[in-house]
């Protein structure tokens, strides 16, 4: 078997320089199946983390749709095909039903990309309102847009900042304050001259730190968005597609029904998927204007394992899942507080938590002490991250078939691996 | 079985207005396996057209690649595979030694978008050069380098077009004219006080037309670029992989070693898969400046389909096949060009093959004519394409295992076909 060190070697010698590794010790895997991964020596590791695998590792029906279709047929959107079509009526009727087209591309990034050309063609303006740690994707354009990844991407035109809602940091009990920002972006935009064109925001402000309250905050933005002639852009890449167990989608938890929303992770199980839902309107002026053909998106494995992907959400009841066990796992991180000064904030929407981690003396973030939770968690076999603009939150997303014992297996490691970085 | 309209009106309804379908008469595919495809009401077309499907349709190893790694794990680069190692490895040997990183997306837009992110950060400069016609992807930044897609995309910042070569035309028998128009174009580039990015060239100028030659036009417009500080960067989604038969990439048939090579649609044999390779340079100061993380890009899963299709070229002798059907196939079509007046010109590498379809009478572009002759082959069982800046170029581009007997039977229809457009 190679060793890790052999492994990095020729990662860093063939992959160049841009790459990163999760963890001190990085993971090397070799399979996986439901919430669990394993490692070339054999161990085996409690997936708290990845939102890719939403339905789990290598879910049966996935790899069976997957496999049963391309042996059949995988082409291209500029022939017929029932698949795409089929996919394309299932993720509409999960939406509000305004939003009545979708585009199909193959990452996230892409949709991003491409929900903003089609709103920029929607609009005339070209003023794009982000929050300040926000990520978006790795086109030039939406890495432009995703000041999280730092210097390294260089802001797109008409980019403006408004800060996330934090009500651990800024007090907010509503969402008037988040809204006052965007207002006070689109004043800065009206000051430059720039003609707006949209509030484009992760429903769940992932790399802002996880963000799931005040709920409403997006509404009364959107609000503010459209008074001023531009559209929403709700990205459902983090928060989508159950993840939150009350709500298929992050937009519906804030009561608001965006002009665009864009999907990506979870589509597929692991399969590279991404999707653009619209208010008709805006795609049929982007039609008129351009033509789109995304040589994979949409292809007709791509479209089966999207439907098997919502097929096992149904039938396996993984939203009401997600509100459950999520619930149970708030507990649990909620009781690890009590006995502990060092989290600040617990904050989760379904099978999302973030865990705000300081210094108990100061009160301040303590990044270096949550890289080392996240180091031992990792060396206890439980995969977690951390994120945040000051990279002090734990990140716990698992796969949406997270079950009560998994969420005890991960309270326990939790504690243990606080209670190590003391 | 649902029809055709059913099938367009639903498509109409749930997809919008930006899609387009081949064919006067949509076709509505069910299967596919080696050069055939099957339309649903049982009927074969031999695939003349699809690149993609690089290895033939459903090729069995591709299908038990993706089936058995879908089945064993599905992860992303920020832990340790192997896959994604051997597969950088097994590209990189099949480029120039100078290329030494190898870098993955899931499409050919995000590879040319990531190339010229990295030639940015590297060079300093803003300017790219793209050809009149050129189609380079659908991100923002790809769309605006891509002229052939229209008015609906705006041109990028501080884009500059050259003209492709084109014997027919320009009269051109060296690479002299296309060279002297990328140095013009740097010079207007110096006037507007622009720093030089990039020359973004398909290395077989498909949507140009198809411009397989003036060999060596690559070669010295390459020169002429880095003379002033930029660089080459070779689109390889049309001509590479072993399409043109006596190279495994078409810069290699311009003799030309590139900064960055992008590669997209014939990786995987239709699942989807990007890449970008380069001078470790470039990617060592990107990766300085920037960490770039593709959710899909690389994963096992692709790592696993990409190296089957490249055992299988390996194995099938598919470049080899290309070089020698596609051989048989341009002189079956120069056959046919010696018996009408229709055809102003022939011009291919290996399986990659266009077609001037011009009015007899007035030697002018007729694209009503190349349509019909399109819309004909589909009628006879043959599927192919029109492209060029006048639409009015046969565009004949099968798997890479086409055989000696599908020729027969392509040049058969084509005669036909051109015979009933008169």
């Amino acid at each position: 078997m190679t060793s890790n060190a052999t492994l990095l070697a020729r990662r860093r010698r063939l992959l160049g320089a841009a790459y990163r590794l999760f963890y001190e010790e990085p993971v090397h895997l070799v399979s996986g199946s439901g919430v669990w991964l394993r490692d070339a020596d054999g161990r085996d590791y409690l997936d708290a983390y990845n939102n890719v695998a939403s339905v789990g590792h290598c879910h049966p029906l996935v790899v069976e749709a997957l496999s049963t279709q391309a042996a059949t047929l995988n082409t291209h959107t500029r022939y017929l095909h029932e698949a795409v079509l089929m996919y394309a009526e299932r993720l509409l009727e999960l939406m509000p039903d305004a939003l009545g087209n979708v585009m199909f591309t193959c990452t996230g990034s892409e949709a991003n990309d491409l929900a903003l050309r089609a709103a920029k063609v929607f609009t005339g303006g070209t003023g794009i309102i982000v929050t300040k740690h926000a990520y978006h994707g790795v086109t030039e354009l939406t890495a432009g847009l995703s000041p999280s990844l730092g210097a390294g991407a260089p802001p797109a035109r008409d980019v403006y900042y408004v800060a996330a809602p934090d009500p651990l940091h800024d007090g907010s009990t509503d969402g008037t304050m988040f809204a006052a920002d965007v207002r006070a972006a689109l004043e800065r935009m009206r000051a430059d001259d720039v003609a707006p064109c949209a509030l484009l925001a992760d429903t769940i402000f992932s790399s802002d730190g996880i963000q799931p309250f005040p709920l409403g905050a997006l509404r009364l933005a959107a609000e503010e968005i459209r008074a001023a002639g531009g559209l929403f852009i709700a990205d459902e890449v983090q928060a989508g597609v159950g993840r939150t167990g009350t709500h298929m989608w992050g937009f519906a938890r804030h009561g608001v029904v965006p002009d665009l929303v864009t999907m990506g992770k979870p589509l597929g199980d692991g399969h590279p998927i991404g999707a653009v839902a619209a208010r008709p309107p805006i795609f049929d002026m982007f039609g008129e204007r351009a033509r789109y053909f995304n040589t994979f998106g949409g292809n007709p494995v791509s479209a089966r394992v999207g439907l098997a992907v919502l097929d096992v959400i149904r039938d396996e009841g993984l939203t009401a899942n997600a509100a459950q066990v999520g619930a149970a796992l708030e507990q649990a991180v909620r009781a690890i507080q009590s006995r502990t000064a060092c989290i600040a904030d617990v904050r989760a929407a379904g099978l999302y938590l973030g865990a705000e981690i300081v210094d108990p003396a100061t009160e301040a973030p303590d990044a270096a002490r949550a890289a080392a939770i996240v180091n031992t968690m990792r060396a206890k076999g439980v995969l977690i991250s951390n994120s945040g603009p000051a990279g002090n939150v734990l990140k716990i997303r698992p796969p949406l078939c997270f079950s009560p014992q998994n969420v005890d297996m991960l309270a326990s490691r939790l504690e243990d691996s606080i209670a190590a970085s003391a």
